[in-house]
């Protein structure tokens, strides 16, 4: 009944590894680890050097392999590993949410010219089953919001800003002390990281595939502790949020920080944990919360692909065929911004200014801006500076003519 | 694309009525309600009485009706309408939880004998996709608990005791003036609606069809103002759990009142929301959140699997064909009883007690009793004896050789 899955593995990290223990070891599932590549020749591994190979022509000029689990760190080798798999007509299973988010579009139509399956569960939150539930259960037509705590280095950073009162760069650097940050953290801490995986639940979502660099991402490095403080004054946390939402016929996206009241999802995820709330009209409000990251987590969604391949299963796409919808990235929004400087708040127009606030050493400036004025480089190239959302409700997004689920929900029943 | 399906709808009762709201004037889906049957001749309802029928078949011997939703309250007659409609070729999607936990066997090996899809979602947690979960993406052989508040009045209500000091009967009352519980509130409060589910959630997860009575329903109303204010000294909360376990090749199930602690999935489900805690190897816990009852949850439910079944989805139970498992009602557990007169704690025996609390008018005793000790009977029969699950930590269960998933970690990768 289950297809017998023969694996190529490029990658034994904490997460290949784990898999390979798992599906050679246990017997659990009719699928086998016949060869492993990896780059490094010294490193010292967890079984023997025998099993391994350096080159990936091993695994890509298999026939009998009949199945890809790719997870490489390098967006790069990865993409071209994923392509050739394809081309040579192996299912794919990959966690690399870079490769992915700049190559869906050509990834899908190569799966789909090839017949085989292309999943990466994996590639976003870890071991929620978030895209599997964007793909199959919320299919029809009324979904209107995406928002999640995606990245949990971040998560992690920020929960213990809010307990710990030490600052930004103290916790940076003992979060990598304990391995919960990378050496190099602009991945994560400047919310690429997140964006990657925003750009795939968009696509998943709503059926609408666009390029990373259009989604605007601002990270948390430039936080001072009175932004902390300010926040728990008014009883709020500040959280790294990914976020889409369907505002009339577009679709709006973007990764900041964001003040987060206490009834919403976000407020009590806390350290690596990882959230997703999916809300659709008449549903009300979905939340999927659990590890994003990790080994074993990350391993599970690995082996759900795995195990979705054994009986046929890709993702279909349905929404991509049909949606009247396009990205955009126009609208209007309501934020923080501060700074020690305080001429710094000068640097972003507001079309409405509601609070401003200034000392000697901090001030800070709440309003509406047209969500073009804001940029990446302005926030990366004005450490001062620290810009955050901040929603009057949950949805502070305007446009003309929006049509909310409220709304439709009203029109249609009310 | 999508198969074009021409409805019969039996109840229009909320979900019912905003269900026909969405189908047919939205134009959202491709789908349309032809005729609604109701029980009720003189009931005012939102559209005009010339829609409606009177006799069941109008709809099952329609040859163009190819899907029957059925949201009518009534167990048995829902029953002969879904039998019915499977044998005429008609897909069926119903919320009646009470008639599929009774006869899934037969339903299973019914719709796989007409070769027709028989979907329920919204018969478990309203608009959580947890069924769907379950057979789709948790379909590998790690799963091994599945826990969820699955019931929102008694949440509604335990919430309330909970913050206001009030006790079980005046705010079951309140709840029954403001729509939260039944008239006859029995089907709620004894765990009886949240059993039924269970039952379902353990097809599902676990592959295992037992019936209903081979699961113990504990009920909230013996719940004493004193119990809460031990759970709150304690820093706990007493929430109605259903929870299904592995245990070695055993699967085990119950509902109960249950004292939670803060780092628990359920500590902070308030009020009418349900949630689903769902373990399996290497993912930790996922959790579910969302409104498990009321119009537009349920309604969302139904919409999500009528878009299923457009595109030929139908639940393919295969943990059911390869499952080891088999339903164990004996395993010993952890429990706190309480009474307000102290011979009543006698009545069940335990096999270690651990603490006994003794005063005038109330009285408490905590320790392990075998799972067989306790009975629905034992607590309906002694109202003033408040039984509840007491777990030292999330997995309180023992039985010989048990292979917890924890276990199976360390043994496949420690």
């Amino acid at each position: 009944m289950r297809n017998k899955l023969t694996i190529g593995l490029f990658g034994f990290g904490c997460v290949g590894s784990g898999l390979y223990e798992i599906l050679n070891r246990s017997g659990l599932f009719n699928a086998s680890i016949k060869t492993i590549v990896v780059k490094n020749k010294d490193k010292k591994r967890a079984i023997p050097q025998e099993h391994f190979h350096f080159d990936k022509e091993v695994i890509l000029n298999d026939p009998e392999i009949n199945l890809v689990v790719e997870l490489i760190d390098d967006a790069e080798a990865a993409y071209e590993i994923v392509t050739r798999a394809i081309r040579s007509g192996k299912h794919v299973v990959s966690a690399n949410k870079k490769m992915i988010a700049h190559h869906l579009t050509e990834l899908i139509d190569l799966k789909n010219q090839y017949k085989v399956s292309f999943l990466y569960e994996a590639s976003v939150c870890g071991s929620i089953p978030v895209i599997r539930n964007l793909e199959e259960y919320y299919n029809n037509d009324t979904l209107s919001s995406v928002h999640g705590i995606c990245n949990g280095t971040t998560n992690y950073i920020l929960t213990r800003l809010d307990k710990e009162g030490k600052s930004f760069n103290e916790i940076l650097e003992d979060a990598q002390r304990l391995g919960f940050a990378e050496t190099e953290p602009t991945l994560d801490i400047d919310g690429f990281d997140a964006k990657y995986k925003l750009q795939i639940l968009i696509a998943h979502a709503f059926g609408v595939i666009t390029l990373p660099e259009n989604i605007l991402n601002i990270g948390i490095r430039n936080i001072k502790l009175q932004d902390i403080q300010y926040a728990r004054e008014k009883g709020l946390k500040i959280k790294l949020i990914a976020a889409s939402e369907k505002l009339d016929q577009n679709v709006i996206g973007y990764v900041a920080p964001e003040f987060v009241k206490e009834d919403s999802f976000a407020y009590d995820v806390n350290y690596e944990f990882n959230a997703v709330t999916i809300e659709a009209a008449f549903s009300d409000r979905q939340v999927f919360k659990g590890k994003g990251a990790g080994s074993f987590p990350t391993a599970s969604a690995v082996l759900s692909d795995i195990s979705a391949i054994q009986y046929d299963y890709g993702y279909e796409y349905r929404k991509k065929e049909t949606t009247q919808l396009s990205y955009a990235p126009n609208f209007s929004t309501r934020i923080f911004i501060s700074s020690t400087d305080p001429a710094k708040l000068d640097l972003i127009e507001f079309s409405e200014v509601e609070e401003t606030f200034s000392s000697k050493d901090y001030a800070y400036k709440i309003g509406t801006v047209d969500f073009g004025k804001l940029s990446h480089a302005l926030y990366r190239e004005n450490p001062e500076l620290f810009i955050a959302f901040f929603p009057e409700s949950e949805h502070q997004f305007k446009l003309a003519n929006t049509v909310g689920s409220e709304k439709l929900m009203a029109k249609l029943v009310g």
